[in-house]
Parts: structure tokens; C-alpha cells; sequence
């Protein structure tokens, strides 16, 4: 019997060239000099995919820069693919678990075909009502985060007092919306007024403001709670903290899950108001998806059916194509997208 | 039957003039201008106290400036006494729950006698085989602070480990003994090398260094914990919590029991490397001892033997006289004590 012929295609990449020295998207760059075979190959235990969505998350800013970090938050290799959230279909797989025509999200690069071993980090997609991409934030490493650092981090309460920053990207949108359905009072911010316009009237918080609007931090926030602020959702760290630790309540919590403000920046800004969280009992905790995992079935359980019946809204910030990938990428750091920001690489 | 007399004496008193502007000791002034009856007044519930000594703690240099919080932390009242933690003698009770001759330990004033309503917050001392200045301390509002911050906020487990600065100090000086007991590295810092001796040679830690001698704190601490710092339990504040940042572990906590070092500055050093807290999962968690005060009598039976049986050490740095209060409190802010600062007033 002759051997299978292995299929080499052309492989479409978005290349990362160097750690960053001044500008983000020259530090990438399109390229289509690679193939790769279709088949996975003998001997492992992976898979290939087609990737059909890519995922933006401030995280992978931190990525570009050298450290001597491990694991997920390694740094980039200079001369490789970007990697990061996406979602999939497997084309051919020697997993036990995945068979071809399978649709997963988890971990993948930024180009059109992954060979993807091992496969442990990536979730079978069971739900195809829901568009797919929603894997790569509402349904995925997004939800999990704003889920898990609401409810876990922050334990929220019925009634409470919550701030949102950068409440129109991908965690901030889903934190609000977890709020008012538990019954808290929401106030969020962003940075323009389309967005809070969305924060508003599309996802229904009792208040919103454009930050870049308020000369005034401190007297915004003591107009939007006068008797203080329970729980703050931290995405974007810097000034906005600082102004936050002054107006928290006895036995606030700061759920820290990202500080957009500070990752491009060399010298962070000094957060002076630290002192307030002694008298106040405050409590800041940052904290990763990842360490809740385990809950992911239950999170899918709770968020699938107010998806279906529409008490949850998703706004997707939509780029078309790989080309448009690094502008994309780097347009979260300057707030260009609305809502979660994804790269439809393929159509399914 | 004739009235009793009523009888007015001189009572020398330690005045708060007024909200502190440059110096702190000339914010305060002895007088012997005003009596005291040493009777209780007919018609309420209170005690009038003989005390006998006074703790100086760097809370109290909060309540010199002029704020608008209530209840413990209020600002003092220029000419009134200062006023803070002390033990003293039952010298007339209208309380049914203590009488003439009984000790207490709680909030009382600056000065001979004091007449003391409500009385809620007095705690009538039973061990007597105790140094009494010890109620000022270790037995009292600094102990349950360091027992309910290493055990409750930092939740300190066997062999992790500790690091705890201002160690000498009333609070540090207790910390790490708790975590020797419990089976911790425990390296401190102080400011002197005769501090230093003590925290190695006396309190038995693994190691200790003076913070002075040190140009780089970061390779001080990656020297002392070349893993990373489990637990900091916080009372300076300042540079070293920036370097200790970068040096937690993965689910480190920051117990924040003070930052002394910024108490004096009008204009607070900035905390630049709170980022580290997001990957590393770090909780920072200020706490008062009040909200444990629940635990006192569970405190109370642990540390009460460990003293007895000469398992935990204690020193205090007493100041005899009310005459030199005002130089002893000022003194702690810039190191002069050798563990706990005490003020004896009287003798029993």
C-alpha cells in the first residue's frame, strides 16, 4: 500500500520580530514564506487546526517584552508566531480525545493552520448555537476571568457598590453585566462617549462616565458614590487606582485583573494612596483565569442560557484577516476597539 | 448623714495643642493647670482610673492631623488630652462590672486620672503574674494585631516564608516570633545593628539585616529569600514594599499592618511595582486589630504560657514619667525605641 501523501500548504503567520523597543506593530510582521503539512505527524499525540478566530487580550502586551517568566506568560520568540486565545477546527488529529471536524478554543498562533501539541489546554466546543467566536471571551479565558473575579475574588454581594474600569472591553462589559444581575449598584467608565453610551443603554448600569472627560478623578467617583465604593474591578491600574483607594468602603475589595494603562509604559506611576487600605480593612487581590479551571463546566452551565435568552448582551470588536491582526492587537492599548477585540481568520 | 467629700486634686496632663504642622513635640505640652474629682459622678456609669503606664503606638501620629473620621481613628482635640492604649488601676467604679482596686487595660488618657465612660472598652486584667506594661503590648491591642495578622490576614502556614520589617518594633518583634513557633523562615529588618543583634540572637530568626546598610533592598531581599517572600507583614511602607513586591511568590500575602515610614510625609512615595500582585496572584489586606477582638480570650491562652514558659520574648523601652511622653512618641518615628515603647506614669 503506498504511503498517504503529506499535504504541505502555504501557512500564513503573523510573525513576532524582536521584543519591543518603541512601536508595537512594527514589532510584528505578515508572512507567508512558511508550509505546514496538514497530517499531524506519527509518533505524537497532536493535532492540526484551522484557525477561525483570534483573540486580543492586553496580557500578551507582556509577552513582547524579555522575561524570565515561565509557562503562560513566557515571553514571545522573536522569528515566531504570536500565539494566544483562539478558536478552531481540527483538521487532523492523533488525540484520542479530538477527531477531525471537532471545533476547540484555547491556545493557539497566529496563523491559518496549528500543529498543537500536547492538546491538554484545549476545550471541545459542544455549544454551536452561539456564534464561535465567543469562545475566544464571553464563553472563554474573558468570562472565566470577569466570572471568577467577581464572584471569587471580589465575592460580591447582593446590593454592593461596583466600579468597573475599561468597562467596555472584553472583561469589563461581562463584570458589569455580572454585577446587575446579582443586584449591585454599577457605575462604569470608559473613553469615549460611544461607549458610554453602550454602558448605559445597552448593558444597563445605573451610571457611566467618559474618564477622559473628568479633570477631576476623586470628585467623579465621590458624585457616582457618595458612600463609597464596595468592590472595584481593576483593569487598567495607574491614576484611576490612586483615586479608587481614597473612595473605597470599610472592607472594600480590588480585584485586580489587569493594568492596561501601565504596559506600555517604562516607568509606572506611583500609587500613593496605598495607606487607605489599612484603616479600611481593603483587600487588593489580582488573580488569573486560569486558577479557576475547575469551574469552567458550572461557569458554561450559568452563562449559556442567559446568553440564549438575552439577559446577557456581548459586544465583538470584529478585524478581518490576519493582515489586520497586529493594528488590531495594538489597538486595544489606545482604546480603538469597542467591545471585545477578535481577528476572523477564516470562515468555518 | 453628711455628703462625702468630694475630693479635687492636680492631675497632670499630656495637652494636644494643635493639628500637627512641622514638629510633632511641640504639638504637645505638659500641664498641671486642671483637678479631677476622684469620685464618679452620680448619675452615670463610668470609672475614674489611676494610670499607670502608656503605650506609644504609630497609629496615634494619624489622629494629630485633622480628619474627618469617626471612632478610633478621630483626630484629637487641641487642648484635650492625647489620648491611646494604657493600664491602669480602678481607683472609683460606678460600673457594676469592675471596682475600686481592679486593673484594666484599654483606651484611656494622657495624664494621672481619668475619668472613663463608656467603660465597654476596658478590659479588666486577670493574670497578674505578668508584668502589667505587658497589657500595653504583647497582651493587648499590639499582640492580638500581630497574632490576628499573621494568622488570620496572612494566613501563614508551616515552613513558608516570612519576611517582617520594623522588627524590633512592637508589632514586627512579636510577628516573627509567631512564625518561628509555627515553623517559618522568618528573616527581619530593623534599623540599627544593635536592633539586628536582637532580632538574631534574641528572637532566634534565620537572619535579619539593617535596612540602612543596604543600597540595593531588591538584591538584600533576593539574598534572604532566593525563593521569594510567602508572607510581608507591612509596617513601613515605601521603597520596601515596592522591592518586596518583586519579590512575593505565587499566592504571596501582604499583611498591611502600618506603613510608618509615610505617616510624617505630606506627599507619599508611590508604589510602583503593584503589577507584580496580577501574575503572582498576591493579596494585599489592610487590617485593624478591632475586628478580632472576638479572638482575645483564644489569644489570651496561647500567648499567656508562651510567655510563662519563656517560649516568646518581649522588650519594651520604658520612659519613666508623663514629663517625658511627649519625647517617647515622637521618638518612634524615626527609630529611637528598642522594642515596644512604654510610658510608666505610676506605680501601682
Amino acid at each position: 500500500m503506498a504511503a498517504e501523501r503529506v499535504v504541505e500548504i502555504k501557512n500564513k503567520q503573523v510573525l513576532f520580530k524582536d521584543y519591543v523597543r518603541d512601536s508595537l506593530e512594527s514589532d510584528m510582521c505578515i508572512t507567508t514564506e512558511k508550509t505546514i503539512s496538514l497530517r499531524v505527524p506519527e509518533g505524537t499525540k497532536g493535532v492540526v487546526v484551522k484557525n477561525l478566530c483570534l483573540s486580543c487580550d492586553p496580557y500578551m502586551r507582556n509577552r513582547m517584552n524579555k522575561s524570565e517568566i515561565d509557562g503562560f506568560f513566557s515571553s514571545y520568540s522573536p522569528g515566531s508566531p504570536i500565539t494566544g486565545f483562539g478558536v478552531a477546527k481540527v483538521i487532523d488529529s492523533r488525540d484520542t480525545n479530538l477527531k477531525k471536524g471537532d471545533l476547540v478554543w484555547g491556545t493557539t498562533g497566529w496563523e491559518e493552520y496549528t500543529f498543537i501539541e500536547p492538546t491538554n489546554a484545549l476545550f471541545k466546543i459542544e455549544h454551536t448555537d452561539i456564534p464561535l467566536s465567543y469562545y475566544t471571551g464571553i464563553l472563554g479565558m474573558t468570562g472565566l476571568t470577569a466570572y471568577a473575579g467577581f464572584h471569587e475574588v471580589a465575592k460580591a454581594k447582593k446590593g454592593e457598590k461596583v466600579f468597573v474600569s475599561a468597562a467596555s472591553g472584553s472583561v469589563g462589559q461581562l463584570v458589569g453585566q455580572f454585577a446587575k444581575l446579582m443586584g449591585c449598584y454599577v457605575v462604569a467608565c470608559a473613553g469615549s462617549i460611544e461607549k458610554v453610551d453602550l454602558l448605559k443603554h445597552k448593558f444597563g448600569y445605573d451610571n457611566a462616565f467618559n474618564y477622559k472627560e473628568e479633570h477631576d478623578l476623586d470628585a467623579a467617583l465621590k458624585r457616582y458614590f457618595p458612600e463609597g465604593i464596595d468592590i472595584y474591578f481593576e483593569n487598567i491600574g495607574g491614576k484611576m487606582l490612586d483615586v479608587v483607594l481614597l473612595n473605597t468602603r470599610n472592607f472594600g475589595r480590588i480585584a485586580v485583573c489587569g493594568m492596561i494603562s501601565q504596559y506600555n509604559q517604562e516607568n509606572h506611576e506611583g500609587i500613593k494612596n496605598l495607606m487607605e487600605i489599612i484603616y479600611k480593612r481593603v483587600r487588593v487581590e489580582g488573580f488569573l483565569y486560569f486558577d479557576y479551571l475547575l469551574q469552567y463546566s458550572k461557569f458554561l452551565e450559568t452563562v449559556l442560557p442567559l446568553i440564549r435568552e438575552g439577559k446577557m448582551d456581548y459586544i465583538e470588536d470584529l478585524a478581518e484577516g490576519l493582515d489586520n491582526g497586529p493594528a488590531a492587537l495594538v489597538g486595544i492599548f489606545s482604546g480603538h476597539n469597542i467591545g471585545k477585540q477578535v481577528i476572523k481568520v477564516a470562515h468555518e
